[in-house]
């Protein structure tokens, strides 16, 4: 519950449920190692060769094959042959599936919060463009009843069909 | 580039510009650490106190210390002191900053895609609700001028004001 009100003496309601399928744990699983989230930035900007990938991110190579051998096992890449343009034998590049594709919204509040808080005092190196129109992307909260929501204090989290109480 | 069309022969674009003041890669230096996020998801729902989260992320007291103070360090959580129910000396919880709240879209993206590809059968354990009408809170692209981005493939990156040509 996103509050900064007077001290509150009752305990938080969330420390009654169980943590143990929690969807965000779950997602930081596959997603909380150090460096997947900047793969995942050079494969939406279209970097998909590991070599490209490897000397773009300036991730060590060993960390570079761990994370997306993690990814591909996810499904969240896969893995697509390519001929080399110089010729040679077939390689493979990296792109992302539909599962992959659901992250954009991940990523671009990632750079969002990166772009305000450490961006060079020129600002940042990228944007997103909406295609159709040419404006900004970000992301934002938004209800399915369509409202924007501004605030994040205008959220609430509650229990949700899969909760647990927890054991004490 | 998000598109998944024919074999390009042209490299991408994205290789000619420098990473080294990305800010994605600015901000999971700060946010990708293991289970960094998960203590955010902990505080955003009320559980403010280092022995609750504990207990309640089951994250080991040494790298949730380390969490915690780097949050602190970063001016995302901050530290306020409590007085605890039974008495005794006073305590600090922690509590999100203006700059923490503003991580509740990365929070949001991350649940809502967790709860579509891990969640257990029964559903997510946890739900966000907007406050004014009930309805689910998603984190969702939007573009500045207002349309609602339904597929990733709208989007383009492109180089923004502090885009530096990367030395080759």
């Amino acid at each position: 519950m996103v509050t900064d009100g007077p001290e509150h003496t009752e305990r938080p309601a969330a420390l009654a449920f169980s943590t143990e399928n929690c969807q965000v744990a779950a997602a930081m699983r596959v997603l909380g190692e150090r460096g997947t989230i900047v793969v995942l930035r050079e494969v939406f900007n279209g970097v998909r060769r590991f070599d490209d990938i490897q000397q773009h991110s300036g991730l060590a190579r060993q960390v570079l094959s761990d994370r997306l051998a993690r990814l591909v096992e996810h499904a969240i890449l896969r893995r697509v042959p390519y001929r080399p343009e110089g010729g040679g034998r077939a390689r493979l590049e990296y792109r992302l599936t539909a599962k992959g594709l659901e992250l954009y919204p991940v990523l671009a509040a990632v750079a969002d919060w990166g772009a305000r808080h450490y961006a060079s005092p020129d600002g940042p190196p990228v944007e997103l463009a909406h295609r159709g129109c040419g404006a900004p992307v970000h992301a934002a909260l938004v209800c399915e009843a369509g409202h924007a929501v501004e605030d994040p204090r205008e959220v609430a989290p509650r229990p949700g069909p899969g909760a647990r109480r927890r054991a004490s």
